[in-house]
Formats: structure tokens, C-alpha cells, sequence
């Protein structure tokens, strides 16, 4: 009988089995693939290492106007790509190694529930006092004609997601990206800035709904070799290309050499015997309340799965307060102040609320923003016309900070400080007194807010 | 009568000018050069324009592992020092348009003190009811033979300080630089990361000794290239070069082609009208308590001039400070949640106290330490080998968190969140439960916290 039982070794099962390790407790970690999951496998820590090497690229062509010049820059795909195993490869290894240290027993297979105790893997059974399940979630399917991964038509387009795009080892001309969310312009951005034409393909009226929305017009406007189409229903792949109805209901055909779908992911609910646990679960994931225990007591559903906030480092803190919880320790899962990056070029963050949605939960608020050339260490460090915002929203009654949104930069490595500020719940007040250091582009987070 | 006049228009001077002028007050601002002061002119801001060059150059050069190859990459010093100009050029009208923006009047000339509530400027006398003195520092002078800044022997070294360098149209093949303190180690990698062969040549027993120790000897170490040479003191500057007497005591020359002067700054207390006022100062700068109070009711002392803490960004939460004490609003300087950046190739970053200084107070303390090659982001971005780490230090019965020192990616802009923190005075506790975006280098933060 293990303490906890873990499904899942991705990031809500791998670091749920790390913390109990740490904390004493027996811990049996299913995995059915990789450590890792598909985060570390073929998701966030893949695509940054090529968006890396793509940015390298950028700006060995780039740098004149600074004095540095070279012939010939180019760019081998198949090189990426191994350097980009090497860093999967080493992660992997490095979550094996957490999981040595902290004691925690790894099995490798499929994890499935036969009763509220009780885990099959193969012919073995496991039994544990708790169960955490962590089995995250796949890429939705396009459900028209010929949008199958892995099809490839005579002469057709290459039909893809995520997982199968990162294991490219020639660039092709011409990529067409459904799906026009953090995943799907992620990809767009990457192989525009490695010279492949991009067109995206959006059902929505904006890309990315979930940025706020000035914020997803700069990106727009940023990505300005990229061919953007919202308001369109995608009909079907078919040899010419992705098949179409434009915004204006007109059919169009978007050629491609490959096309990548990116229409969302859905939780890995099914088969994981929720039905014999007695585990509520709905389309939208397994139901969970903020202790992240879903209706049968003992078991709990941290990261993607549960469908509250499809990010790994959501699945990172979900798996801590279920691990809290189980240990008797008083936590609960709180949503706003989750900070989240597209890692686009440029990047754009954010945490807290958008402009919207702070205007449309009924506060009053205070807006604020600057371009980032209001900065100096932007100036310095980014050709004339790059774009950059930085846009703050505040409480107007109570001056807390609500949000605060960027776009431009290495904001990524800035974002996380606001997730500390809205978390502890700052005043504008008390942020206008925190000292930022002189030159850096976090300073543009300071000066908006004195723009409040 | 303006209600405040400042004196200087470095980083202190101009926000206090900003600040005051945005509250309505009426504001004289005094500035013998150009808006923005060292810092933007001579300082923080041209040498980041040249640090950023010089990593494009390196980049360029070294990427070939993620896939991305050049030949022939070319550096061209005077393009790099155009961009420089530009990039000061911009931002010294960035400053005037704030000016203007919050109707403050700008005075060209040095203002002297004539009395309490008179600044004399060339012929004219200006009355205000306030006076902020932000004259900020100068250069060290080294006092051994040949170390005059401007002085270039018949084929011996020029001798510079960052002012004189920072217009160099042509790259030394030797540098030799003189003072292992920050502006000392920042040109040094500089110069280093362009091809140049760069000596060190400190008094102390160690570079940058407000580093936490241990990230000392690893920016040493990393800085492998780099000659340097601890508790050694120059005797004099000769036409072979910098002649020192080593840790051991023995006589030795450093050939150079160039030496800059790097041994510390001085506040600018003389020839500003301190004794007509009655302001107390002292070689270490004008005294001033917590509100930035001069001991003359109505005279303020903010930035370098007061010797407290020489950074830009300090310089500007002191004219906040200075403000809003005239403005009648209750406020105070604290220096315990200052951030600091040294911008070396690879870049280091703190906040809060070192392990040695929190030992040092007597507290019961906690320290924990990860290798940056514990983080996934850092991998992915940097060859093997690449130095890195993040050190936390918090109070074993407070649970406080009192200190983050790092080596390695681009922590300048991470450093911010910590002063959020630490200013916050937040828990390890609390610390833990916050968010951080994956995947980005600033997780290292929170799993070293984890870590303690």
C-alpha cells in the first residue's frame, strides 16, 4: 500500500511525486511514455529550444545597424533538432533523477483504476491510500475531411500537430497553421522566422482570445510577414491545400505543404477507468474542487486533466496543494495571479486580469499603459520600430493590482514578479515603492503604474 | 520662488523634477551638461548599448551547436558607437519631453548654492522654497604617476576612465583595467567579448566585493579569458604599461594599449555652495537621513552625491522619497531590498543580504543553491558548460526571505521580482505558493526556494 499512487509523469505527476517523496510519504509514479510528459517530450521545453535557436538566427542576420555583420547565415534544421534532443534528453534525466532522489518507485505503463484504491498497470495491481490522477491531456481533433495526423496525400499536404512537427527534419516552403491560440502562433512565429511562408487559419474573430485584446492586436500587427485569417471555418484538407470559408463566407484554399493543427487539447479522461472509481468527469475534464480532490475521496486530479488551466506550471502548483491537502496541510488552488507566456517573437505575458475582463467583472478600474520604447534598455537593445507595450490595470477603489500584460522583449523571465505582486496582493502604492533595477526592461512595469 | 529647485539632471535630479512637476508643483531643474547625467550619457545606458553588441557578436559567432552557422562575423566598433549615440541621443529627449510634459524649467549651467533658498546659475539667481541637490559623482582619481585620465605617453598606453573609453573608435589589442569593481568588470568583459586581451589588476582579494562570495569566484572563473589579478596594487603608469606589485609582493607590468581607470566614484560635493548653505557633507557625501533631509530644513541630498547607495535606480526612489517628504506625505528610503545588476558576460544579479553579511548579523539562517543547469529554459538556451547559479538566503525562525543571488541568462531582468519579495518582506512559504511561468529561467528562483 503506497501512501500516494500517481498517474501521470508529466509536470502535475512528476512534481506531486517529488513534494510527497520529499515530505516521507511512499510514492508509486505511473508513467505510460517518457518522464516528462508531453510538456518536457514534445511540447513547452521542445519548441523553446527551436524558438531559441530561431531567434539566434533572427539576429546573426539582423545586428548590422549595431555594427555586427556576417555572410552567409544559415540556418540546418537537423542540427536544431538534435540539439533540441539533447536538452529533451537531459531533462528526462533529470526528472528520473528527482524522482531517485525523493524514493519515489517509477513504473512504467498505462495506469488504470479498477476501484478508489486500486491501479492496474499490465498484469500488476497497486494499491494506494491515495491516488493523484495526472494524465494531462492530447490535441483535439479537427473533425473535417482529410485533417488527420500523420495522413499524407500523394502530392498533398502533411498533416500534423504539434507532436509530429517537431520531429521535421526539412523546412518546407509553405506551412499553414490551424488554430490560431498560444500553440498554433507559437509555431507560426518559429518557422516565419526561419523563412518558411505561414498563414493561419482562426474560427474566432482574434488570435490568441485569451490575451487582452489591444495587447493581441500588437501581435497581429507584429507578426506582419505572417498571413492571418480570423473568422474562418476550416471545411477540409484536401490535396491543394487547407479548404476554407473566409470571414466574409467567400471559399478560399490556402496552399500547404504542411499543415499543422493546433485546434486546442482535451483532457485524457477516457481510459483511465474513472467509471470504476466512481470519478465524476465531463467533456471539459474530471471535476475538482480547490484542494484539487475530485468527488471520491483519496482521489485527486492536478494539470490538464481537470481542465481548470491547461499550463504546466498550473499542473506544477495543483500537484502542491493536492500533495498539502493529502498531508493534512491547509491550501487551496488559486487562479488569479497564474501568469502565462507566448513565446512568440516578440514574446508577449501576462497575469491577472485583461482590460475586459476587468471591466466586465463590474470594478472600477484604472488603466495604464506605455510603449516599450519609453524604456531605455529597450531602446538600447531593439531596433528602431520594434514593437513593445506594457499595459497595468488597477482597482480603482481599493488600488490593488489587477493586471498586468506585456508585450515585447525577454518579458517571460519578467512576468513571474507580477504573479508575486498580484499574488501578495499589492497596492499601487506599495508597488510604486519596490525598486527595480536601472537599465532594464522590468523598469517598464514600474513606470506604467505610475502612469496609473 | 519655484516650490522646488533641483541641482543636476542625472537620474535623481530628473525624476525628482518629473515627480514633483507631475504633483503641480513648480520646478526649477539645474544641468551644467545634458539631461540624464552619467547615467544616460556617460554611463548605465551607452555601455548596455555596447554589452548588447558585443553578445550579438558572440552569438553570431556561436551558435553553430542549435544549428544556426556564419562566416566571416565582423564586429565594426564605430557602427556600435553610432547606435550608441542614437540609442542616447533618443533617450536624453526622452528626459527633456518629460520635462516639458510636467512643466518643469530646465536652466543649462552649474548651480551653486548662495544661500537656504538660493541657487546662483552664471548671472542669474533663482529662489526656491525646496532645493534637491542631485550632482551625483565623479571618477576616482588613482594617485600614482601617469594615471591622469587623457594622458597618452609617446607610444605608451592611453589612459582613460568610462567616460573616455566609452568614444573609442578603434579596439585596443590590450586592456588593462584598473579596479575589479563593477564598472571595472562590466568594460572587461566587454572588451573581452570583442577580441580584446583584457587584465584586471584589484587592490582587494577579490573582484566586486559586494558579490556574495561564492558568486564572486564563479563570475571569475567564468570570466576565463580575463587576467585577473587580486590583491595587487598599481604603482604607477609607465610607457611599458601598468606597473603593480602582486598578492606575492613582486614588482610586475602589464603591457597595455589602453588603461581604464576603473578605482570607484566620488560624490560631487565641491564648488556646489555647501558651506554658504551650511550643508553638512563628509568625503562620503552630503548626510541625509531617512526622507533625504539634508541637516538645512529645506535642502534634500538624493543620489550619488549623497553617498548612500551609488546606483541609478536608487538615485530615483531617493527623488521619490525627497518628494513626497516635501509634499508632506510619509515616506522613507530603504536599502534592504535594492537590486543590483553587474552586466558581465554572463550577467549577475542580487538582492537582500549575501550569506556572508546575513551570517554576519548574528541571524539563524537557511541557505540554498541550484546549478541554472537545474533549469529546463537554461538548457535549452545555453551550450553545456555555460556557468550559472541561483543562491537563496532566508531567516531559519522568521522564515524570511532575505536574499537572491544569481549568475547566468539574462537575471537582470528577473532581479525585480525578488526586490517585490523582499520589499513585501514575503515568507518562504509564501514564496513557494506563487506561480512562476514555465518554461523560464526565473523558476530556478522558486525551486531554490524549494530547495531550502
Amino acid at each position: 500500500m503506497f501512501d500516494i499512487i500517481v498517474i501521470g509523469g508529466g509536470p502535475g505527476g512528476y512534481l506531486a511525486a517529488e513534494r510527497a517523496g520529499a515530505r516521507g510519504m511512499s510514492v508509486l509514479l505511473i508513467e505510460q511514455s517518457r518522464l516528462g510528459g508531453v510538456c518536457l517530450n514534445e511540447g513547452c521545453i521542445p519548441t523553446k529550444t527551436l524558438i531559441h535557436a530561431a531567434k539566434s538566427y533572427h539576429h546573426a542576420q539582423h545586428s548590422a545597424h549595431i555594427g555586427v555583420t556576417a555572410d552567409g547565415v544559415k540556418f540546418d534544421l537537423p542540427t536544431a533538432m538534435k540539439w533540441k534532443k539533447k536538452t529533451v534528453d537531459t531533462l528526462v534525466r533529470g526528472v528520473g533523477y528527482q524522482m531517485k532522489r525523493h524514493h519515489v518507485t517509477v513504473v512504467e505503463g498505462t495506469g488504470t483504476l479498477t476501484d478508489r484504491n486500486t491501479v492496474r498497470v499490465g498484469d500488476e495491481t497497486y494499491q494506494g491510500k491515495n491516488i493523484i490522477i495526472a494524465t494531462g491531456s492530447s490535441a483535439a481533433v479537427l473533425p473535417v475531411p482529410g485533417a488527420k495526423p500523420g495522413e499524407h496525400p500523394a502530392k498533398g499536404p502533411r498533416v500534423m500537430t504539434s507532436r509530429e512537427i517537431l520531429d521535421l527534419q526539412e523546412l518546407p516552403e509553405k506551412l499553414v497553421v490551424v488554430g490560431g491560440g498560444v500553440i498554433g502562433m507559437e509555431f507560426a512565429s518559429l518557422f516565419d522566422a526561419l523563412g518558411v511562408k505561414v498563414e493561419v487559419i482562426e474560427m474566432l474573430d482574434r488570435i490568441v482570445p485569451v490575451m487582452d485584446q489591444e495587447i493581441g492586436k500588437l501581435l497581429s500587427k507584429s507578426l506582419s510577414n505572417i498571413d492571418i485569417h480570423v473568422g474562418a471555418r476550416v471545411q477540409a484538407i484536401t490535396k491543394e491545400g487547407v479548404a476554407y470559408q473566409d470571414a466574409a463566407e467567400e471559399k478560399r484554399i490556402a496552399p500547404a505543404e504542411v499543415v499543422l493543427l493546433a485546434v486546442g487539447r482535451r483532457p485524457n479522461t477516457s481510459g483511465i477507468g474513472l467509471e470504476a472509481a466512481g470519478v465524476d468527469a465531463d467533456r471539459t475534464g474530471i471535476r475538482v474542487n480547490e484542494q484539487m480532490r475530485t468527488n471520491v475521496p483519496g482521489i485527486y486530479a492536478v494539470g490538464d486533466v481537470n481542465g481548470k488551466s491547461l499550463l504546466a506550471h498550473s499542473a506544477y502548483r495543483m500537484a502542491e496543494v493536492a500533495v498539502n491537502s493529502i498531508a493534512g496541510e491547509a491550501d487551496r488552488m488559486r487562479y488569479k495571479a497564474v501568469p502565462w507566456v507566448v513565446y512568440t517573437m516578440p514574446e508577449v505575458s501576462g497575469c491577472g486580469l485583461t482590460e475586459e475582463a476587468a471591466r466586465e467583472s463590474g470594478r472600477e478600474i484604472r488603466v495604464a499603459k506605455l510603449p516599450m520604447r519609453a524604456n531605455g534598455r529597450f531602446i538600447a537593445e531593439n531596433p528602431a520600430g520594434s514593437p513593445g507595450l506594457c499595459k497595468v490595470i488597477a482597482d480603482a477603489k481599493s488600488d490593488v493590482l489587477l493586471g498586468v500584460h506585456m508585450l515585447g522583449a525577454v518579458n517571460s523571465e519578467m512576468i513571474y514578479g507580477v504573479a508575486a505582486m498580484i499574488e501578495s496582493e499589492l497596492r499601487v502604492r506599495e508597488v510604486r515603492e519596490i525598486i527595480f533595477p536601472h537599465p532594464s526592461v522590468s523598469e517598464i512595469i514600474r513606470d506604467t503604474v505610475w502612469e496609473l
